[in-house]
């Protein structure tokens, strides 16, 4: 499996977690659009929103609101953009189905463009940290 | 109620219809990012994925596949961009959940940029009819 999220469930590749359950992983995107920006996925690898049964994709949906909450009560967003793309057409980097949860402020401004930078990891990691924290009180 | 979406919900004002079950409505998009462009949203009025309950975002996202797949079968796309806007700040133009599906092929690009224009209606209804017999076939 040449899969790099495959790879970051069985724990082949390191990743910043911030939830997990049996069926769904949590963690940081390196290269955040905004502070808090994070990707669900189902452990299991299914391509796309084509692929990905209705009920694996009701579970992630049911995880995506959670950490959504949860982003909410970290790190107070003015808004959030959520978005899932499919194929190489739509810029899908990565062939494993993902959500990305992109917080916004009026200060970001609502960029949905790639071409993003590294992000800074430590500040990442304490931001996922925040958000972990916050799914405690959800 | 002075939300849009509400309306169309109630039958006051007209939209191109594609689909509908007793909690959830899908209809084309008349400014379409690109061909197929339609709208997945509850029929209770929710603004933001913080507001919609799990269950009711549950729903909505169960009838967004059995959409999405029906856009595939009728419109052959190469691929898909699905995105949800919550708040102003990330550009939420009516203030009810909706989910966009947008249908992508090489020649349209990957454009997520507000400022469309708007689209051909006779077109659109075209499109919308050929979607909706699709959804007979999943």
């Amino acid at each position: 499996m040449d899969c790099i999220f495959c790879k970051i469930v069985a724990g082949q590749i390191p990743a910043i977690k911030v939830f997990e359950d049996e069926e769904t992983l949590v963690f940081m995107d390196i290269n955040p659009r905004s502070d808090g920006h994070c990707l669900i996925i189902p452990k299991r690898h299914y391509p796309t929103i084509f692929d990905i049964p209705e009920k694996d994709l009701l579970t992630v949906m049911g995880t995506s609101k959670k950490v959504a909450m949860a982003i909410k009560e970290a790190l107070k967003p003015e808004g959030m953009i959520i978005y899932q793309l499919n194929g190489k057409v739509a810029r899908q980097l990565v062939d494993h189905f993902h959500i990305h949860l992109v917080p916004q402020w009026e200060k970001t401004g609502a960029d949905l463009k790639h071409g993003r930078d590294p992000g800074d990891l430590e500040k990442i990691k304490a931001t996922g940290a925040r958000i972990t924290a916050a799914l405690g009180f959800n």
